[in-house]
């Protein structure tokens, strides 16, 4: 006779509204299933189906998607004026682990995607340095080179969070779809500056991108010493096109577009050059109407992409509360989720390997009672930083800030399973 | 006044013909650049480029790569009688880091590819279970998940060096490239067989697929409820038609043929059910005739994938050796590189967070003299185990075995930098 196997609503809850303990199945081996979450059992194998019966298709050269995941996509904004000027957004919500695949990588273009000849491409280091160099991509292939899984993350996320009213037909990809994470591998940049001979009055390196906006930004000496690289292979294969095809610089942990694509140039200066790009843009407007400029750090944040804006919950019953946390001053430590708005809050499980200005896959299980609920994550890192509620952030920043927007995601379900954006 | 930089010969090497120390470059600042390796400096901007004075593209919703990358593809070898049978290998040599691009996994089929429409197809737990189970793939994502990078390899990879004249002509992809590695994400088996209740007589699973092969295989129960789990997510995305989709199953460490893909059936049983895919396939021949069945675990492993097989090398000076290491057993614990036909050895550079039954690169710089040389690696996992000499391995097994051939791979290097499969 075996030990009776507990129902779900036996498990341990580890906050108000529903929240399970996280290893609470792996421990009681408890019955998940409530009505309708599956279907009637039956002792004998099912019926063949039709495509077992038929042989199957050989594989292709370069492998597709099924047809019937042709609806997860990039979500594109582009300016129909200004060619190739807009951003298209990770569909967060089709997607599970911390990895992106790179056609689904987020993309913010000034000017479009060049289509660049690798063989012609050229990578100049110059300016107060011993010795000028120029690379082409063989030989930069052959310094030594890392890999490593970081997040990349536009300043510009979820900036439409900082508008008064909440907007209630947003979904998780159009509100935070400018975040992703891939295997990059690289030369450390601090090999080729050894290489090039920075001069001692030498500070701030200048990097210039072969898009037709020539896109520009000064970066500190320090960070590209640090963890910077050129990044020349995007999980696993050449970088895409859309992500600097054939190199790119990469900050870990910075704001992504210092992460000059399509990189042609490193200048080593004293002082920031001030180019258009770090004026005009990417810097933070204060209440006084001054404005800040060279914030570089994204800051600790995360969202639940499951359940999200406009997904539907298919009633009562056990659910995964799925989310990602980062932060760009290292490892996420904790994560919190609550299903009452921040009421009670318990822990969430951390999956797999925690790794440094990556993605961090967060889950929880859920009992959903069928009445109203609002999810909320807070995401904790290694330095202590505790992510906002919307409202600090406000009152902290002001709604004119625009870059940089960190704050909790509230996401409220009501008695019908609808999963709207909400304020709370 | 600046020290002086040493120049690439009078950096430390860690082993004969020319293997460098891992660290080398990162301490001293080396000049990397000999004759050849890069282009003659100028202290001014190079002039702009074609591409940059025209505007970009906008993005794909789903993104393509360069069309200057589109030789990099699968190499497929399918039996033009029986549709479908045969298998598609992984271009090593034109990868870096670890993650394996959905598109360029390597694929085995013995029927070929399924479409399956994912909203009907099922997946039936029975047998000696107290509850028999039926879950559609809505069901099944409402339990708790994990994401794993985990490595996936045929048992038959590499099998054409247990003929007896080494090909010639052979590249890294044809020899080796049944192996690749995925973040994999799904649903703990031990989760859904807990929730089933099994019996105490059940000791082993029957897993089944869709194809219209009926793949079948049989696992041993400690197996599935160690980490076994129902992969439904590769890479973030759903998994790829040929990887299995809508679901599969997952077994790290183990031969790939177990991961069953398309799985439908799980049935638990008290022994093995001795399937055509286990009696008739997947067997070691021994010495004596007789067959060794079930064996399970994929051993301690490495290849060098750069400079490997039919490359060619552009001229004495610096080249960065790069290879992957792998085992069944867990993690890797050091990869050791040889320059001259294994007579001394260096200790290889592992990059980032080494995973348990994931692949580790390795990577050695290497100042190559122009003259002959033989590049061996060799992978010693967490356990102790050691990878053996090709010599040991036949001696050991003989010829006839046939699967889970894993002994050191050589590469040839001649004074023209043609890179060729040797048995040395």
């Amino acid at each position: 006779m075996k030990k009776p196997t507990p129902a779900i609503d036996q498990i341990e809850s580890v906050a108000d509204n529903g929240l399970l303990h996280r290893r609470a199945f792996l421990k009681t081996g408890a019955v998940l299933a409530s009505a309708g979450t599956f279907m009637s059992a039956q002792a004998a194998p099912p019926e063949v189906d039709s495509w077992s019966l038929v042989p199957g298709r050989s594989p292709e050269a370069y492998g597709e998607r099924s047809d019937f995941e042709s609806g997860v996509v990039r979500a594109a904004g582009f300016n129909p004026v200004a060619t190739g000027a807009g951003a298209s957004r990770t569909p967060l919500a089709d997607l599970e682990g911390i990895i992106t695949p790179g056609a689904l990588h987020f993309e913010r273009h000034h000017n479009g995607i060049p289509t660049i000849n690798p063989s012609e491409h050229r990578l100049l280091i110059h300016g107060l340095v011993d010795r000028p160099l120029i690379f082409d991509l063989e030989s930069l292939s052959r310094y030594p080179q890392v890999s490593r899984i970081q997040f990349l993350e536009c300043s510009g996320n979820s900036a439409a969070l900082n508008a008064p009213q909440a907007a209630t037909t947003a979904t998780v990809q159009g509100l935070h779809g400018l975040v992703s994470c891939s295997e990059w591998t690289g030369v450390p940049l601090s090999i080729l500056l050894d290489e090039a001979g920075v001069q001692t009055q030498g500070r701030w390196v200048l990097a210039e991108g072969a898009d037709s906006a020539l896109m520009t930004r000064s970066i500190p000496l320090s960070k590209i010493m640090d963890d910077a690289i050129v990044a020349i292979y995007q999980n696993g294969e050449r970088l895409r096109p859309g992500n600097g095809y054939p190199m790119r610089l990469f900050l870990p942990g910075w704001e992504g577009n210092m992460s000059v694509k399509w990189l042609r140039r490193l200048k080593v200066t004293t002082a920031p050059t001030f180019t258009r790009d770090e004026t005009s843009h990417y810097t933070d407007l204060q209440r006084d109407g001054s404005a800040k400029i060279f914030t570089f750090p994204m800051d600790v944040k995360s969202v639940i992409t499951s359940p999200s804006g406009e997904q539907s919950m298919r009633g009562p019953g056990l659910y995964q509360i799925s989310g990602i946390a980062w932060t760009g001053a290292g490892r996420i430590r904790r994560v919190e989720v609550s299903a009452d708005g921040g009421r009670t809050w318990g822990e969430a499980e951390l999956d797999g390997v925690v790794l440094s200005k990556a993605l961090t896959r967060f889950r929880m299980p859920w009992r959903w009672n069928g009445g109203p609920a609002i999810l909320q994550s807070r995401a904790i890192d290694e330095t202590g930083a505790v992510q906002p509620t919307r409202v600090a952030l406000m009152n902290d920043r002001g709604p004119q800030h625009g870059y940089h927007y960190h704050a909790i995601q509230s996401w409220q379900v009501n008695e019908n399973g609808e999963v709207h954006n909400v304020y709370a």
